[in-house]
């Protein structure tokens, strides 16, 4: 395709330019390939941070690179904003929505997932979840007009659902969610409004399972539900939501109503294993081979969330940045020795780093394995590694200066509800 | 309404918190009345900046405010987000969108203006204005997303049409938007493509005057006109466009294809005076007093692109933002006079300060009336200019931080295309 790169080289194809695509784009430098990355967004998201903006902490820019622009210096990559209609495995060819198509050498899914309601997609317009920058604007938008009404609202019973924000599952983004909409309500916004007490808002965080952040230590998790709780969180653990409409939630048999409902309990993998007819597990991640190939075509990758990769001990590899790009990297590796003839590397073997979530401004916990942290220390380091693993200096000076204002002033400045329709007429 | 103020002091209600409507609110401070503002969006809008927005070049929240914030101190101020359906100016009444009432001893009526087709409003879809953050988002994404388009396009005439942008209006956002898109364009995209060369975009300003920017001194105006085609701008003047449909435009009984079409031409005000019933001028201004009232309605205000206020000369008050707070603080003197049985101001009387407009990032025109500036100069003097007006030091922070790395480097980080819809799947 590509009149810059020799167009009998190595045809490398990489759909999603996630952590786990980038990764692979990045392990892939100077080697004897062309790339062909494509993704549906012009961006590529961190969403480790997406949180802060659905809470009105940070702009969307600031979390957001466009993907152009991170490869801008790599002629070996073509990018194209596309979406993938379907992929002919035999014949090497990916089809795109205008109906052109891409053939490839190697192919790898790096797809992603996206949130999802356990056989119950009716729930999603009353509880959206949290995956896109269009989600997170959309969702802070819920959150303060939720408020704007409850200033303008006289029934009491309509006022308290205003006044109920309900977040389904409690893994670290229910739980930054939670954190940090109990701030917002409780430190952002008392002073701004002359109706109601913002301070009495109610933030329920609903878990199916028994404890908060699953994924850390039980200490960890009795923590962060003290924590929670200490700003203000009423944490239900052990039940489950079975019922969600415009009214609210009804979980362990209680009904709750709530104006707000915000969805952080399950993701469903993109179509990945269905564009290949492959086997998939229950919420849709391609089953791969020790080495993250597709079952019976050596030339078709899968990682990050697209994937379930086991571990040698039967648990599965989590859903989480560091582990897709780890098998980004894994993937560059395989296919440079392959392309050099050497021996392939011994199977992804993948590395936990540790676990971690904040909770509100000043408390985080983190999980190493060989070390936990928690409180003050834990959230500063929390807010370094962020900054850190940010891309590029005009954005870890920008996220750092709304960090310091929310910090020492608790004014968050990206409070706008946009998207209230465009057609709308000049009246204010 | 409010618990916080005393109920049967004077009661002001301000429609629109733009800058007329927040300048009202600043010069009430410590008066004897008690406020309520209302507006349909929870944010003022730094206006003469939202082009930037539209550009890439800055974020949305970087040039908006929580109305609510910047009153939170302000204890006699309500704030309402809510849209007005009708006025009552007999019962001095102001009807809400949900049905609910607010009645007013004295009414500022600061609803704005919208851009306007001149009677062609089914252009609207295929040459969106720019009044609104949702109209710069949007814009955004059509700029960014024809150049996205022309990377994968191969047929020639489409290839042309969607590298070419037309901006209809040379006031000073037709002509920043097309410095700033010529500057995008030339600086900013070309290492991000592979298959195009952004250079050779075309971007076509049209204008049915005979010179750009009018308001100006005509030597500056012949100096913006020579700036833009230095940056590759194709400047027509003289020329009305007649026709306006998804292939493009018709101008001059020229025949242009184009993906993209600015509408920068014209304003049409908000409906105050046809909720009044009172006389308007042909864009719906409302014809106020030289006191800035109503006719035969003393205490009803209409104060900047609402109104049409004659000056002396008989030339009307431009519809920009000093104007705007001129007058609003005229009426806050007005009402302080009446309260204090007082004699009235005298006549408002507008005091011109000066034009100016920036033609990409390093030129600018300034005419102060008593003195010219252009050139380099005149650039950075309204930067500084402009930096001064924003509210806030984190914004101003923020703000210049992104200008330091367009000037310097050429990124333009807000380069998101969102609001793609928000039902899609998880492929990429």
């Amino acid at each position: 395709m590509s009149t810059r790169t020799t167009a009998n080289s190595h045809h490398v194809v990489i759909i999603g330019a996630g952590f786990g695509g980038l990764e692979t784009v990045h392990r892939l430098a100077g080697a004897p390939v062309r790339i062909t990355l494509i993704d549906r967004r012009n961006h590529h998201l961190f969403q480790p941070l997406l949180y802060q903006v659905a809470t009105a902490s940070l702009a969307p820019s600031e979390i957001a690179w466009p993907i152009r622009q991170l490869l801008r210096k790599r002629l070996d990559v073509t990018t194209l904003l596309a979406s993938v209609e379907a992929i002919d495995k035999d014949a090497r060819r990916v089809r795109l929505d205008d109906g052109s198509t891409v053939d490839f050498d190697t192919l790898v899914l790096a797809t992603g997932a996206r949130h999802a309601y356990f056989g119950h997609d009716d729930w999603e317009p009353f509880a959206p979840g949290l995956k896109t920058l269009e989600d997170a604007t959309a969702i802070r938008g819920r959150i303060l007009l939720a408020f704007e009404r409850a200033e303008r609202e006289a029934d009491e019973h309509k006022l308290a659902a205003l006044m109920t924000f309900v977040i389904v599952g409690a893994g670290p983004t229910g739980v930054e969610l939670a954190g940090t909409i109990a701030e917002l309500a409780r430190s952002t916004l008392p002073a701004d409004f002359r109706h109601i007490d913002t301070r009495k808002a109610r933030i329920v965080l609903i878990e199916a399972g028994p404890r908060a952040l699953p994924a850390l230590r039980e200490d960890l998790s009795a923590y962060a539900k003290r924590s929670l709780e200490r700003l203000g969180v009423e944490v239900e653990l052990g039940q489950a939501v079975t019922e969600c409409t415009g009214e609210g939630v009804v979980y362990g048999g209680k009904t709750q109503a709530a104006a707000t409902v915000i969805w952080a309990a399950g993701v469903q993998a993109s179509p990945a294993a269905q564009w290949l007819d492959a086997p998939a597990d229950r919420v849709g991640r391609l089953k791969v081979a020790p080495d993250l190939t597709a079952p019976g075509h050596p030339e078709i990758f899968a990682i990050g969330d697209a994937a379930i990769v086991a571990r040698p001990d039967g648990r599965p590899v989590p859903g989480i940045a560091p582990a897709a790009k780890q098998e980004g990297a894994y993937v560059a590796q395989a296919i440079r020795a392959r392309l050099a003839g050497e021996a392939a590397p011994p199977p992804f073997r993948y590395k936990h780093a540790g676990d971690l979530a904040t909770i509100g401004k000043r408390r985080a916990v983190i999980d190493f394995g060989w070390i936990q942290l928690r409180g003050t220390l834990a959230w500063w380091l929390w807010g370094f590694a962020h900054i850190y693993f940010l891309i590029g200096v005009r954005n870890r000076l920008s996220v750092a200066l709304n960090w310091l204002w929310i910090y020492a002033r608790d004014q968050r400045s990206a409070r706008l509800i946009t998207q209230r329709g465009e057609a709308e007429g000049p009246s204010p």
